[in-house]
């Protein structure tokens, strides 16, 4: 496996090198939204300390972020009125991978609403809000 | 959200009414092939105790089981000399869940090759050669 590569782009979010629209941070975890959306409310949840996936994680990274990603997935429930919550994570590029710094991707669900292709930006404005939503339901 | 159903089939494989092919078990949890397998080696890991998923979880199912995922994620890899490794988890008929018993997907992912369509019963000698690859890969 390629080793961590520090210049990833949610090490640059954590650094606050490059912005993010959080809902959620604890000493060892961040959430945040999803800039490609594939369903409204669509966020993802890392860990602070660096990672490339599951595959090298260690048990401490792995508890803290399953921990944050229940929190985050009962948010979103709540947040979008929603019947039901998909969890996805993607290990290495045939996984699925994009960014190689360990996330697990939270996306509520509704019946009979797909989700989207992905890949497609989001509208800033609507994600901003949808984030707003998120951190009401956690307060 | 619903409560438990003891009769859900995997509640029947943990108190082997049923069959599985089991590739991995330890106190707290277990892991067996699907057999409806969406690409050669999938499995599925569960935690011993009754809960329906994500949303209703306990921190210590929570921590059990994603820490059997990363083991059985390094064994399928390994057992199939995989490139990547796909990670799902439904909560809730919306969120694709159909068993409701907290589990997690574990698809080992090779280049340029697709996940086969959902639903499809898998031929059960060969997810049988597979699950002892994995036990092998375990070893």
């Amino acid at each position: 496996m390629a080793d961590y590569d520090p210049d990833n782009i949610f090490a640059k979010i954590l650094r606050e090198e490059i912005p993010c629209m959080r809902v959620y941070e604890d000493d060892e975890t961040l959430a945040f939204m999803d800039i490609m959306p594939r369903v409204d409310g669509h966020l993802l949840v890392i860990p602070k300390t660096p990672c490339r996936n599951v595959l090298d994680a260690t048990p401490e990274q792995l508890t803290a972020v399953i921990k944050t990603v229940q929190k985050m997935a009962r948010a979103v429930k709540s947040a979008f009125d929603a019947d039901g919550v998909t969890i996805q994570q993607f290990n290495e590029a045939a996984g699925g991978q994009e960014v190689f710094h360990l996330h697990f991707h939270v996306l509520p669900r509704h019946e009979g609403v797909s989700m989207r292709p992905p890949g497609k930006m989001g509208d800033f404005e609507l994600i901003g809000e949808h984030a707003k939503k998120i951190s009401a339901a956690l307060a």
